[in-house]
């Protein structure tokens, strides 16, 4: 099968077999797969997350073999290992968290070596994980449920209940995320703020009610003047060093920042400052399974305006590109790969 | 009356006018009052606390004309102000959250040159925040409701029935009251790091399962093997930069770090580590009034074993002595004034 092959700073499209699957495993032809802000981070910075520990049970020796990237996906049963009930039809699309049932512990797809993603024509599922696509929600949608959970995993780590006003702080992949369950959730107040007029555009299109120019215009005096001084849930979407602590300092009494960007290096934080106004720092990654059902959910109810969240496809020859694309913010927000070829979808 | 009266770095016995109960106050005589971590950081850092914030509200110039710190007090109800119930019979024994009720908001007591605080022969209460202190109470273990709730207030904003294991670093008065609460909470795996031989002897006596002294070990490795791997409720305590970032590098996924010391000035952190970790960081001040009646009610059913917790006390000329004896770890933990004088009491 084809498969785009990534080693540190390389992609490259290869001819791989097509994966057997075993116990408990579904053979699944990849249908699309949205490229994630941690797949471009992986490819440019690949020492740094093995340093960190994100990677430590995964031989580096793997990587440096190429791994086949992509958790973003939509799939199509093609066939059942052993040991499995074939609980849904051949054909069928399904979605599922990116990671396969292992022996000890669940492994996840496409970030490691261990299991190749769905930057290729096929790629294994574990089938106690599988969600059924619902014939309403269309391909390309379901493509978001991946990165929707993120924002709604984010946006539950908060207590909306207690803090009416959200500033999203980034308006890439997550923070348009989070836009959108903060959305969700029936939140009024959404500041929302980026340098790119290209993404505060799609920010108040997924539901912020406020969007602002950080070069113009600081987020936390936009908030409304009757919520000024009120906690407030503060989402730190950029991984820009020294925003972290932009946030402690703007923040009101009581808030909550939820760091939902993936910084590189050291940052400086003033920690009295967030003892003196009793501030809570989450740092959050990843979501639960409800919350992927949710997303998905969500989807297809047509409660989420994912349109303009798309902004590219391209097929497995497209791919590299798609990644120097993404480095625009005014250009692109979401890319989605058609392994089959765009026409094939 | 005479007064302990501060100003940024003096300490200094003066007569002062006995204090005069407004609407809904009462006159205290002022029985016991503890020496809190925060008075010491008030006399020798004034000017920082300014500079945070955290006395935004007062008028420096007052603090020049001298403050009368206090609010870890004891006292007798002397006198109804106006507009009272004198719902507790005269000469009855009280504390009360170190609050008065303002015509805006609740004003702290002793922190603060609007109302002076307990280091003197009387202070005012507000009559709606009073608790009468049990017969069964001696004033000794009254006098540390206030640091006992600081304690309780970091312990309950962790998460504990996800974290069987908690390790607090820095056994000085947070860290002493923090073990005291998780004990009552009747968490067993409690490891306690101090430099202090001292503290932690008193970290033991106070409920700690396991004491470290980290110039030989690190607080983490003394985790019992079953709960390594564990999320922790980590409680950094010393206030001390880099200790934060320590906890950081050392935690469990998914460990909570409650921030309950107050460090100065700017802290580095990493935090990408955080978030491949997913911690949470709780930066907590004070307390809620209802910690503060359960502190008093767990120290008058003798559930605390409070006693060697009071290492000190000393009458109102006692007390510059005593701030520079608070410095050496090896000799005090918690220091109590009476200001009637240590016979009179």
């Amino acid at each position: 099968m084809r498969a785009l092959v990534m080693r540190p700073g390389s992609l490259r499209v290869e001819q791989r077999p097509k994966p057997q699957p075993g116990p408990g495993q579904v053979l699944c032809r990849s249908i699309v797969c949205g490229i994630c802000g941690s797949d471009l981070h992986l490819y440019r910075h690949a020492q740094y997350y093995y340093d960190l520990g994100l990677q430590a049970n995964v031989p580096q020796a793997l990587l440096d073999q190429g791994v086949v990237l992509g958790h973003e996906f939509v799939g199509e049963i093609v066939e059942y290992g052993p040991q499995t009930k074939a609980s849904l039809p051949i054909g069928a699309r399904v979605c599922s968290i990116p990671f396969i049932e292992g022996e000890l512990e669940t492994i996840p797809i496409g970030s490691t070596p261990y299991i190749d993603g769905a930057y290729a024509e096929y790629f294994l599922l574990s089938e106690p994980l599988l969600l059924a696509v619902p014939d309403s929600l269309s391909n390309e949608a379901a493509a978001l449920t991946e990165p929707l959970a993120i924002g709604m995993h984010a946006v539950n780590r908060a207590n909306l209940h207690h803090a009416p006003t959200a500033v999203v702080i980034g308006c890439g992949p997550i923070g348009l995320a989070v836009i959108a369950a903060l959305k969700l959730q029936g939140l009024d107040n959404i500041v929302a703020a980026d340098y790119s007029a290209k993404r505060r555009s799609l920010a108040a299109e997924l539901g912020a009610s406020t969007v602002v120019d950080p070069a113009e215009t600081d987020a936390f005096t936009a908030i409304p003047a009757s919520q000024a001084n009120t906690a407030a849930a503060i989402f730190e979407c950029t991984g820009v060093n020294g925003v972290l602590s932009q946030c402690i300092e703007s923040a009101a009494v009581g808030s909550e920042i939820i760091v939902a960007g993936i910084s590189h290096g050291e940052d400086t934080i003033t920690p009295a400052t967030a003892s003196a106004k009793q501030l809570s720092l989450y740092f959050v990654m990843f979501y639960g399974a409800q919350e992927f059902a949710d997303a998905m959910q969500a989807l297809a109810d047509e409660r989420i305006n994912w349109q303009p969240w798309v902004t590219g496809k391209v097929d497995l020859d497209g791919v590299e590109q798609a990644f120097e694309d993404l480095k625009d913010p005014e250009q692109h927000a979401k890319i989605l790969i058609y392994p089959q070829g765009i026409d094939a979808a």
